[in-house]
């Protein structure tokens, strides 16, 4: 089916700019973009349906490269005990943190884990995003990451959302594994993604690089087992001490190295040559109260694509929206709005690998589209909050209005 | 019509607290609660209509009880500027800063000014709020003035929402009395607030005390306009620095003193003998990248009732989301969730003037609240932004299911 809309501005983001087209038209065939330029020059014949946008501004549907949305219970308990003034030690010594996530993540029947996270992916599908990243992690063996990539792939065919999944196996050590990472790297590179990526549940494998989860050398085993499987990389890199994760990402041609606040000069020039996109997390980084800036201007200078995601997750970023992290990745981190409206398309759709199919609006593209409410692009990270009004398209389909 | 409501706990923020009630069960008489307590002992006859609000978590209807919702234009524009590497002083030389909305709300019909206040009012309503402040301000002269606050009351009666209307006439200097802020500080007491406060549009006064606004003797004089025409008085104080606005405010009884990042101690305590509410406001703190806490711990220690409000502006907080604020007062400021669920309802209901009637559910309170599909209070604060499934109900009838 071929349609036309029409009646609206464009912020196509082609080569990750607002690259605007005023009152312009977009032709779609099918679940493509098949033309998208002024509207006096769009062809006026030949289409099935015709949409009237409203002199909406319309951007790429909004992509969240970077979430941990599936999993068991929710951490609200803690969030509050926290602010009480119970210390991390006592929360720890009652099973609390990222263990108490494992737990109720491990205990959920599958059917309970896809409810819980059918609520969250709708707000932010609602929200503007079309594409969604997965990650498992929190189940730390291999049947149950593969209960959490399995409803990360039925959230897929439930919703109006294409999800992209990741294998973050490598994201903590079990509790049966104390003292014992090696091991537990082990299994992970000998069965659990062999065994995953056999059954098609896994389309990147990402890691924790960090003191408190796995070593470089942890973390070069995982990729080298991904490369044997043909899987592309990531890497949860630099959040909280510099340990060149992210050039460690590089070297194995990593789709996104993420968080980045400690990032030097040096890993900044090694993604710039691999095209690793730096994956920007504001959420985590309010609500952990950090105080170390990643390096924009370097990763500006050196030319490496910046995406920004939600890092929805239970501990450390609560966050059921991906506009709001564009305004906090404008206010805290200095991203002018366009670049942070890059890092929810066409660089989002970069550090998924999705960059030739999805994020701009462009002839061949996936028909993804937002029409928002707003008179300049700037609108979207300008407020903070809320829900802007919208129609959301997927795959040349209205499939919210809100 | 007498109605209940059951299947839901409820928070019904007595005494400032949650003070749950497990299994509840609400009777409503016209507008108002009737009766409040565990289901098993409600009265079972005698209703005309019975609501199942399907487990829900009800709470007092939110109140944001410190808004600057009605202005002309947005800043959205200048927002992108600065992030772009545009200088204060350049924006300033073009025009910019609170100075363009002045121009912005003078140059708006009164219709047009309503229609972009609705769509941000209506944000905050789908968000759970039932009772709102708006402030005028960006008028700074009669006409202007008086517009900005009859849009706050027509607001009042098109939407589903209690609006009560602040004059804050000594927002800024106007740019006609540049360098004669004594004489306009005399417009605003002998001509702007008699005739507003004449015309029935005022019900609180308000003004900024900055070194970039008014100092306090000029507040001492705004305050003294509004005892004579019996109005009570609120004060923007200390955000940028400690002139001792919250102890004048204090001395005056007022309702309010809001932002207080430099209160002191004695503030404090000078406050807490006034029943002064501190309304706290972490959407221009984070805005404003601001580093100095307001001293949560010295008004906790000294019995100030803490309030939390939006400030929506188009400058230093363009908030769109209540709930938000929630989650900024626990991050930034370290509240508790229950303290900042206060700071929304019994609290800001008290910064209003409106502590006997709204703000708890209570017999004889007017019946606000909302339900929402959480599994305890503290996920209110806890998630990260989105838009959390609720009804929300207002006068004994739901006015937003979403
Ligand atoms: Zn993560
Ligand atoms: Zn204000």
């Amino acid at each position: 089916m071929k349609q036309l809309w029409h009646n609206c501005h464009a912020a196509t983001l082609k080569g990750g700019k607002y690259a605007v087209i005023e009152d312009a038209a977009i032709l779609t065939d099918g679940v493509h973009i098949a033309w998208i330029g002024p509207r006096t020059e769009a062809p006026i014949e030949g289409h099935d349906a015709s949409h009237d946008l409203d002199g909406a501004w319309v951007t790429p549907g909004l992509i969240d490269c970077h979430t941990h949305l599936v999993f068991g219970g929710d951490r609200s308990g803690e969030f509050e005990q926290r602010l009480e003034g119970v210390s991390y030690a006592e929360i720890a010594a009652q099973g609390g943190g990222i263990a108490s996530t494992v737990r109720a993540t491990r205990e959920a029947a599958e059917d309970e884990l896809l409810a819980s996270a059918r609520r969250r992916a709708r707000q932010l599908l609602n929200d503007g995003v079309t594409t969604l990243e997965v990650k498992s992690g929190y189940g730390l063996d291999l049947a149950s990451e593969g209960k959490m990539l399995r409803v990360a792939r039925r959230l897929g065919e439930e919703l109006p959302v294409t999800v992209r999944t990741t294998c973050l196996a490598a994201h903590a050590l079990p509790p049966e594994y104390a003292g014992r990472a090696d091991d537990y790297i082990d299994l992970v590179c000998a069965e659990i993604l062999p065994a995953l990526a056999g059954e098609g549940l896994v389309d990147a494998v990402d890691a924790f690089c960090e003191h408190l989860a796995f070593s470089p050398a942890q973390v070069e085993r995982v990729f080298q087992a991904a490369q044997r499987l043909g899987l592309p990389v990531k890497l949860h890199a630099e959040q909280l001490s510099s340990l060149h994760g992210s050039s460690l990402a590089a070297r194995y041609g990593a789709l996104s190295a993420d968080h980045l606040e400690f990032m030097t000069e040096e890993d900044a020039i090694a993604m710039a040559a691999a095209g690793t996109v730096a994956v920007l997390l504001p959420g985590a980084f309010f609500m952990l109260r950090e105080t170390q800036l990643p390096p924009i201007d370097a990763l500006r200078r050196h030319g490496v694509a910046m995406a920004v995601a939600s890092d929805l997750n239970p501990g450390t970023s609560p966050a059921l929206s991906l506009r709001l992290m564009l305004n906090m990745a404008c206010t805290a981190f200095r991203l002018t709005p366009e670049e942070a409206l890059a890092g929810v398309t066409l660089n989002a759709a970069r550090a998924l690998g999705l960059g030739d199919s999805h994020g701009s609006l462009e002839p061949g593209k996936v028909a993804d589209f937002v029409a928002w409410d707003i008179r300049r692009p700037a609108e979207l990270a300008y407020w903070l909050g809320g829900d802007l009004p919208k129609r959301v398209i997927r795959h040349a389909e209205e499939v919210f209005r809100g």
